[in-house]
């Protein structure tokens, strides 16, 4: 398969870059490397992006960002953060490229453990990831020509516990190449509208 | 108690203040109408509305408009409606609110039955209600004072079955009246964080 990952260079998009790169032909898009430079932000962007990638089987999208901080100093700005990148990215990518992908292809996006779990300082990812998880599910009824659409949601990387650990107290990390399994199975797999929990 | 509706000249807002206003104080906000005049879109204008309203021991939002359409057509400006609108709107009430709000009063929101349950031209719907509802059991984990939030996921309402009905084929509609009853057991409940789905 021909498989754009957009995200590549992050820690969980190297771990499915390195999964899928032995077996199929991988294109690397993101906001500074990568065959291809995309800002999933902008639409225009991630249609450029499209036309420059030709002809594609699936779509990986392991990029995005969203504001961690107490819900009581919480602005409404910071709540849009994680809703205009990591949520609109992610939808960017499918509104444009459900015209690009090939009959049958999959797009395969990520959410995250806090779409279901709650942390302390979590409410923006918690609105974020859980509004991924409801594009995908409904993505999926409408997709043209046989494409599919799932969503991975990984509990916190073993490599970013040094970061992130002391939010996710209690929590059993998963390491990237683990979670990498699960876009795997969307990709190479036969479901859609699923979403692959990693925990 | 002394409550506060937002959206209260709408199909379900007018069932919900009629089941309040006999053993409470209500006091009605709209964007045209109510004792109070607001823009839940717009940061500024709700937190007018909260200066100028007083204590208030509950706030209840049953407002919010979302884009329906084609997912083949959809644009990312019709994704975001939703978001600014619906889902934002609420989140600015939120927000602003758990600073006004009285010791152990509550927030009920509004999702909708399309959180869960794909309709067709429904992506927008499910992205939305999906955040909603992420938003509020997040948000239950840390609201100051023993403020309480939970949500509730009407079904299509009898009442709007003549315009909406096309869109929900094989689903039961629900009245607003018996819509309401779950705004009144988040009102006058003790739970938090929970989803009351009347469907």
């Amino acid at each position: 398969m021909r498989i754009l990952i957009i995200g590549a260079t992050g820690t969980l998009g190297r771990a499915v870059t390195a999964l899928f790169a032995d077996h199929h032909e991988v294109l690397r898009a993101g906001r500074n490397s990568g065959e291809l430079k995309v800002d999933a932000k902008d639409p225009s962007s991630v249609q450029a992006m499209f036309e420059q990638a030709g002809p594609l089987d699936a779509v990986v999208m392991t990029a995005g960002g969203v504001h961690v901080g107490p819900l009581g100093e919480m602005t409404p700005a910071q709540v849009q953060l994680g809703l205009g990148d990591k949520l609109m990215g992610q939808v960017n990518v499918v509104l444009a490229g459900q015209r690009y992908l090939r009959d049958g292809g999959s797009f395969t996006l990520t959410s995250g453990i806090v779409a279901q779990q709650p942390i302390r300082q979590g409410v923006a990812m918690m609105t974020t990831n859980r509004a991924i998880e409801g594009f995908v599910q409904s993505a999926a009824c409408e997709l043209p020509r046989g494409q599919r659409i799932n969503v991975v949601s990984p509990s916190v990387l073993t490599e970013s516990w040094e970061g992130y650990g002391p939010y996710f107290a209690g929590f059993e990390p998963v390491s990237a190449a683990r979670a990498a399994l699960a876009y795997q199975r969307s990709v190479e797999g036969v479901e859609n509208g699923q979403i692959y929990r990693v925990w």
